[in-house]
Order: C-alpha cells, then structure tokens, then sequence
C-alpha cells in the first residue's frame, strides 16, 4: 500500500486524487493547497487529512508526493521531497527553465528517488499499444511519425500569458509523444506558428496554431500540428510510418452509436476533453508509478530525462518560431 | 465483337445499350419497343437502328438479344430468342409462372442456347470478391447468410399492383444472392410482411417492410430483411458468417470525405440507387455473358436453372405471408 | 448507502460484488454459496462476511440481495427477500417456467418490492444512447430491429443440457433488448435453429446457431440472429431501421490502434467476452438499481414484467424451432 | 468533338489516349513519339494515326495538343502548339526552370492559347468534392492544410537523376494540392528530407522521406508530408482544418469487403498506385479541359501560373531542404 500526500487541489489534483483514491494499492493521506479551502473539499471527499506542504514532506505515513501544483513550484517541491526520501510523480513540466530541471534531476539522482514525470498520454491504452508494437517490430524502422493535437477550445488569452506558450504548455505533450514512438532523439526543430483562433492570444505574445517538424541524426522525421480550438472535439492521433507498415490510433467516440440519413453516416462525437479521452491514462499512469514504488524501481519511464528533454524541445521550438530559423538540438 | 438486338428502350434497356456501346468487344446493332419513339430516341443515342422483335430475332447481323422487356414478355421473347439460335440474356425475373419457366429451359436446353439471367448484383466487384473468398475457403464452411437490401422510396401502388409483389420484385434478387452465398438449396422459407411505410400499398395486397429467414438441408440459415423505403438511401449490405471467420461488405459513399463537427463525424452519404450503385455491376455482367459467347460457354452463370430457383423461393415466401405458415421447397 | 447481500459467489457473483464493492453508494456485507470455500474467498477480497441465505434474508444490515445463484433457485430466493422487506436484483432469467415467473412476481407485487432484473445489456452506453434516441424520435416510427448476437466459443455440450436451450439461455438477451427497442410486444415468433458448431450440442438436443423473427400488432418486425462461435470475437451489434433513418451501433474494438500492410488495413480484436464488453453495463446497472432503491422507485427497468415477457418469448422460440410452425404469444 | 494529338506514348500517353478514346466528345486523330514503335502500337490500338510532333501541331484536323512528352519538352511544345493556334493539355511540371515556365506562359498570352495543367488529383472525385465544400464555407477559414502522399515503391535510382528531385517530381502534385485547398499563397517554404528508404536515391542525391511545413502572409499553415515507399499502397489523403470544422478524405479501398477473425476486421488493401486510384480523375480532368476547349474559356484550371506556383514551391522546398533553412517566396 502506497500511501500519498497529494499537492494541489486543482482540476489535475482532483483528477489524481480520485485515482489514488481508486487504486485498491494507494492511499490518499494528505492533500496540501495554497487555498486551505480547495484542499479541505478535497480531502473530505476522499477521506484525507489537509496539511501543509511541509508536513507532507516530513509525516511519516507519506511514502509518496504527488506534484500537482503549480509549474513554477515543480522544481523545488521535487527536490525537497526527494531530499525527504519521497517517491515523486510530478506532473509536467518540471519546470520552464531547463536550468532548474538539471539541478533538480542532480537532486534526485543524489538521493537516489523515484521520479515520474505525468506524460500521461503513454498510458493511454491506445498509444500504449501503438507504442508496444512498434518496439515488437510491427512495422520495421520507423520513418515518419505523425502527431496531431488539437484542443476543443483556446484557454483565456490571461492563462496564455503565463502558461509559457503554445510550445511549452500544449505542444510539450506531443514532443513527448514523439520521443516515445520515434526511438531517437530529434537534433532539428523547425516551429511555425499563427494566432488565428483568438487574436487576444496573439496579443498576448503567443500562438494557437502551430505545426513543427523535427528530424533525428539518422534521418527520421516527425510532424506534429497543434490547434487550440477544434470545433469537433479534442482531437488525439497518432500515425507511425515505417519500412514494414504503418500504425495509426484514431480518435476516440464517446458511443458506436450512428445515425444513417439522407445525408449521410453520422458518428457520435469524439470525447471532447483530456479528463474523459484520458480517464484510463491516469489510472494506469499512477498505477506504474505505484509498481515502480513497490518494486524499488527507481526509473519509471517518462522519468526526469524524459521530462528534461520535452522542454528543451519545446524551447527549441519556441525559438524557431520568434527567429523563424530552424533549431539545432544537442 | 458480339452483335446486339436490344428488346426494350425502358430504363432498364437504356443502361444495357449504353453498356453494350461502351465495351469495346460488343456492337448495339437493333433496339425494338413497342412504343416506336423510345426506340427511335435510343438507337439514335448509340448509332443504332430501329427494329421490331421478330427483325431482330431474324437478322444475320445479331449474335445475342438482350431481353429487357416487360416481365411478361421474357419468357415467349427468350424462347423467340432459342429457337432463332442467338444467345440470349435476360432480365429477372425469367416469368413469375415457375411452370413458363420450365417450359422455356426446355426450348432453351434443346437448342442448346446460351442464356444469362439478369441478376446484376452477382457481379457488383464487392459481392462477387465477397463470394469468390467463400469459395476459396476464407471463412471455412457457410452457416449463416445476412442479406440486407433496402430501397430509397418506395414505388407507386400503381406499380405494386402489376408487380408480383415485393417477394418477387424486390427480394428475388436477394433470394438469388443467398443461393449464390450459401452455396445449398435452401428447404424451409419463413416470411413476415407489413406495409408500414405506405398505407396504399397495403391496399393494394403488398407489403413493403419485409424480413424471410430460409435453411437448408444441412441446416445453415439465410436471413433477408427488405424495405421499400431507406431514408439514407440504397442500403445494399451482406454478411456471410462461417466456422472461421465472417466476410462483409458495406454500403458504397458517393465519396469518401467525411466533417468533423461538434455532432459527430459525417460521411458522405451511401449511393442513392441501383443505377449508381451497380453500374460497374452492369458492365461487369454484360462482359460475363459476352466472354460466354465468345467462348462458347453455353452455360454462363446466373443460368435459366438459377432464375428458376430464386423464382421459387419467391413464391414460396409470398405464400409463407399470406398463410403465416413455412413454405418447404424441395 | 445501500448495504448488500449477494447469493452465489460464482462467475457472476464476482462481477456483482467487484461492482458493488467499487460503488460509492454501495457496500458489500455479505456473500452466500453452497460452496463455503467460495463464499470466503470472496468475502475476504472485498471486505465482506460470509453468511447463509438464511443470514442474509434476516440481516438487519442488509437493504438488497443481489441473487446471482442458478437460476432453479431464483424464484424462491426472490420470494423470500420480497418477504424479508429487501430490495432484489436477480440475474435472468427469473425462471425457465412462466407459471413461476408468475408466482414470483405476485408475492413481490404485494409486498411493494423493489425488483429488477439482470438485462445488463440494456446499460450499455452504446445501446442505452440507441435506444435514447429512438425514443427521443431520431429515426421515428420503428419499422425494423436487428439484433446480432454470436458468442466467442460454445459452451461445454454438459453446460446446454441444464440450460434450457439457446433460445432460453442465450437469446434471452435478445429477445429483451428486442422488446427494449421496438417498444411494443411481439405476437408472431418464428425460430430456426441448427448444431451447425459442435454436434454434441446437437445430440443434446439443443441448436448452436439460430436465427428469430417476430412481428407486432402493428406489423413490425424484429429479427436476431445468434451463433454460440464468432472466431472473430463476441459480437454485439444492433440496426433499428425506422421511418426517418436508421441507428446502429457496433462492436467495441480493444484499441482504435490500426495496421495498414499489404493486406489492408487490420483493427485491433473486438473485445471477446461479456465480462469486457460490458464491464460498464455492470455498473450502470448496478447504479441504477441502487438509485431505485434510494429514491423509493418500486418499478425500476428492467423490471419483474420485462423477466417474464422474454421467458415467454424465449419459449416460443423453443417450440417454434422444434414444431417448424410459427407461435403465437398473446 | 475535339480532334486530339497527342505528344508522348509512354505510361501517361497511354492513359490520356485511353482516356480521350473513351470520351465521347473527344477523339484520338494522332500519336507522336521518338520511338516509333510505341507510337505505333498506342495508334493502332485506339485507331488514330502516328505523325511526327511538327506534323501534329501543323494538323488541320487537330483543335488540342496533349502533351505527355518527357518534361525537358514540355515547354518547347507548349509554345510551338499555342502559336500552331492549338488548345494545350500539358503535364505537369511545365518545366523545371521557373525561367522557362515565365517565358512559355508569355508566348500562351500572346496567342490567347487555352492551356491546361495536369494536376490530376484537383479532379479526383474525393477531393475535389472536399474543395467544393470548402470554398461552400462548410468549415469557414481554412486554417490548417494537412496533404498525406506517399508512393508505393520507390523507383529506380537512375530515374531518380533526372527527375529533379522528390520536391520537383512527387511532390509537386502536393504543392498544388496545398495551393489548391488553401486558396492563398505560401510565402514561406521549410522542407526536411533524408533517404531512409534507398541508400542509391541518397547517393544520387535525392531524398525518399520528406516533410515540408508552409505558412502564407496571413499565418494559414500547410504540412506534407511524402515517403517513396509505403508498404500498404499509394496513400492519398488530405485534412483541411477550419475555424468551423475539419474536412478530410480518406484511402480508397479495392472493394468494401471486410475479413473478421480473431486478429481483428481486415479491410481490402488501398488501392495500390496512381493509375487505379486516380482512373476517374484523369477521366474528369481531360472532361474539364474539353468543356474550356469548347466553350472558349482560355482559363481552365489548373493553369500556367498554377503550374509555375507549384515549380516555384518546388524549387524553395529543395533549397530550403540543401542549405537547411526555410526559404521565402514572394
């Protein structure tokens, strides 16, 4: 058994308190917020005790912290927790400044913990699969990778403004993403990017359209488009070209339900937002991490490296597109 | 290059003389109807003459005669045909008296004349792939056939009333199609009938929802369920479902562009009609029959015997209605 | 909080206190068995205690059973709760005798019991929206219901002979979710049937593979098909055609992960057996029962009435299939 | 009727011979070739005659040149039929000079000469039915343009010499296809390209996998993405992602049969190259140019400044891909 002090009383603190809560292995003890309010709502949900963050990191009856707060404090409650000799899962990114993520990784490598990082989107059953096959040799070396990414709807341009950029806040999912299927690192980033959904996001210094595409030394190429506002839902899939095939994962609808008409097949929609498309990512997220405790496994994947080179990708690409030159990587 | 005399300038008799002037390896040498304009009209389209039955029936310049008169007429029109040793191919049904159709095999056995039955649907390249697999053994041993078959709109009563009924009308064609799936006779016909679409046909002793489960003697089952009226249009579906697999083949898009929207992903929508639907059938099955005379193959399939044998499912599922018994047709 | 009691702790009972034991509203106190061994084993993975039927039936603590023992013991054990005060949920069937059925039903009917009956499939996501949205007139007027239904592999030759036959132990499913839909009682049924998988279920007196169909009152027809083997997994998939369109809903693959080869495009398996396809079904269930019992609903759905119609169904098949006439159920 | 020449009875020739032989408006008078066998054989076959190029384009009885020459010929021919007074249906690419391509289209000005591009895939059913929508307004502004495009096999290294390289031989037809959906301009061009595929197209120095990313003067952003190899078939397909909505077209499949067993539902492969998948386009396309020739629209499209557009992406895209740096067209 497991037993957590959660971070956060946020939308994603709630979402990982819920599955801890669910998790017949975890025990959800302590919830911590800046907001005493927050905390206090979610831990009489789920039965847990509010406390500071401090008194998370010393009690005893904590065998894990789970990182929910805000991106600015990632870093330093890692490193605290993981000088507490706390099991960290930390949701991403660890921090905007590449810096930061290298002291805080020479931390944990010190101390010897267990760090994971919330890529949640491995988990999902689906790219999880995709992903097992291709390291199965389903289709041979993989060529091209192809990830689309939309939202169902652009955030408020004030969350915009401190949310590090499209780059860094939306598209640092499918650099992971990428990393994870292709097998290699990328050494070329090359970002465009427009703010045509909502010009208050231009404004703001950012964009809401974007594509990059990153080539690796040996050649291999990956695509990914981003779009803050789809009107069809949160658009997720993933197509992996190679030498012996090809693997793609569609969207998901929320039935198999459709309607035949005069004009046309009509689908149910596709789930519209992360908390529904990724519900079973979470679960099977925190339970790796739980596996990863119980069996002294001190590198999970997506671990620190993992988060670390997702944002030097994101910087990268972030980069390019004020410069409009094309980033090396190394 | 095989020389025609068309009987008949109706719908039908226009799609078989365009198909007979667009294949390279035939020439639409007469048209007969009995309404001299119509005739006058098509044969002026396709560079053809005008000519009454018995014209054709006698000229040297006419090797096959494609019976694509009213229902009524095919039977003296084949036998015409046989005796004045052209080939022939005809519209189903071949008579909706099984005893005229006995009757003209024998004329059409003894002069030993190659006659093709009209039943386009075998050479649709999805069905015909579909039953070539069986064939080849892609699902082990047939047990249970689905035919789904659907109209658009339903016909005038005026029409129902002349027309033999839905068993005979429309459903023959599907009757023919599970003999040519299953690959047995079938012995048992059970068939339910409405008119739940259009109160008139009713009226006029017809039916326009209909389903008909057959079995064999070996026990395997067919089941065929028909409307007179698909709002999303010509719903034209099979499943064939053995002891190692199932085959299907779905309805035909006009295109395959699919939106994406809020309500869901829609296709195009399926092809409206036979017209549209079966044009490649119609070449397909005039090339058939035309390499059957070329070849001397007096024997093509569909043959006379395989208009018999859906002629007397049709009739044995029309009774099986009316008397709300099983009908068993050794 | 409902507290309750479960009889059986076989494959079923399992389902039943997994559900339970992980919904919020529910606690699991006790598991009954002719097999103690049984009982403990899974009394002790959720918590609970092992009791007698007795026990349980006495039990202060308890609000509902959850009867989930053969079915030879489902009418006496829904009596006795209904005498206890406690509210019932009783897998289907509620017996393979209508006259029992009846019974069953009066002694709830006078003691105001809360009863419902285990059609799972009714909770479904895809098959509750389908019927939603008939309901809300998607397609209007229903004119056509088309249940497939195959299992993944037969059953033991031993297991039929106590079942009651296909048409009673598995089309039972059908011939509910038939009437779920069309929203009006079928009067004529029809049954074929053949051992077309395994001859020892033949010799068993029993079929593998038979095809239904029924019509209303009003004309409207349903037809189901079932094979007790689909090498391609457990297919689950419902058309209802009605005067304004037609709805479907199709079997639920394990992953949206596609290869595309050579060969074509190749989906992942649809999910193989009714513990994955439905596992939500399960809990949607369950919750609604619970709901039921918290608000004082006496008539949830599927209810007592809904147990009996698709046993009487059910029989008119058996007899159908065995006199090759056509039943009548009024 | 339009009296066709046509220049080059090589695998192009040969479809637009088949092609014009078959139109009913059109018809096939003569066939040059520098090899006067294959002229020969492509004449007798559709009954024209073989003359030489000059004779062609002196030819009284012929209104439209087709050219289907090598490329290095194309715009030598293009002027000598505008100023012989003759309608031009050319290949694409006009010419691998932009230069050139300026200095052909002024001497198809100077005579009011109606020239027509063979950008096939404009007139593909598919996506031409997509475009139609688009500009319908079906998904407002366009502002995310995704072009899929990938050959089956690679050809020969040797070919590849003197093609011009994949972004001037292959992917010129996605150029246009970009253009074409996005109804503005790219002014700014970032190609990738490797050789993963074929170790000898890289040594010729030439690419087989490539990625290009494009964006216009109001941030509207385009990917493609090609691979010379794609072991599944020719894949065809296009996203178009707007303010409203999103478009694609898909894959065509062989036939619509579908194999269902344990592995999962294999569909019928794509179909496999560009002579199958595109058959109707080059048909609509000849169609299209007949129309202009006969209703005196010296416009047709795609025209010269279409193919020049195209040529020009082309060349940014491989200099971008040679020096690593995007490349600005203005």
């Amino acid at each position: 058994m497991i037993r957590f002090g959660v971070i956060g009383a946020g939308r994603i603190g709630k979402v990982h308190s819920a599955t801890i809560a669910a998790n017949p292995k975890a025990k959800l003890v302590y919830i911590a917020d800046a907001m005493p309010k927050a905390a206090e709502e979610l831990a009489g949900k789920h039965g847990a005790k509010v406390a500071s963050i401090d008194e998370i990191m010393q009690a005893k009856d904590v065998d894990a912290v789970l990182v929910g707060s805000p991106t600015g404090f990632h870093a330093e409650q890692i490193q605290a927790a993981s000088k507490a000799g706390k099991a960290i899962m930390c949701e991403k990114p660890v921090s905007l400044s590449v810096q930061q993520i290298h002291d805080t990784l020479k931390v944990v490598e010190k101390n010897k913990s267990t760090l994971m990082i919330g890529f949640n989107r491995r988990f999902d059953p689906n790219f999880a699969e995709l992903e097992s096959r291709i390291r199965k040799g389903a289709i041979g070396a993989v060529e091209l990778v192809t990830v689309i990414s939309r939202d169902p709807a652009p955030p408020p341009a004030e969350y915009v403004k401190g949310s590090g950029g499209l780059f860094r806040d939306m598209m640092i999912h499918d650099f992971d993403m990428a990393r994870f299927l292709m097998g290699e690192e990328f050494v070329v980033v090359h970002a465009l990017g427009s703010a045509l959904v909502d010009k208050a996001i231009g404004q703001a210094g950012d964009v809401d359209t974007a594509a990059v595409q990153m080539q690796t030394a040996s050649g291999r190429i990956a695509v990914i488009t981003n779009s803050r506002r789809a009107t069809y839902g949160y658009d997720q899939r993933i197509e992996v070209h190679g030498a012996q095939g090809m693997l793609s994962a569609r969207n998901v609808h929320t039935t198999t339900v459709e309607f035949h008409g005069a004009d046309g097949t009509l689908s149910d929609p596709i789930q519209n937002f992360f908390l529904e498309r990724y519900s079973e990512a979470y679960a099977n997220e925190l339970n790796s991490f739980i596996v990863a405790v119980e069996t002294g496994n001190r590198d999970p994947r997506p671990n620190g490296f993992d988060g670390l080179q997702a944002q030097r990708l994101a910087d990268a690409a972030t980069t390019s597109w004020q410069t409009g030159k094309p980033e090396v990587v190394l």
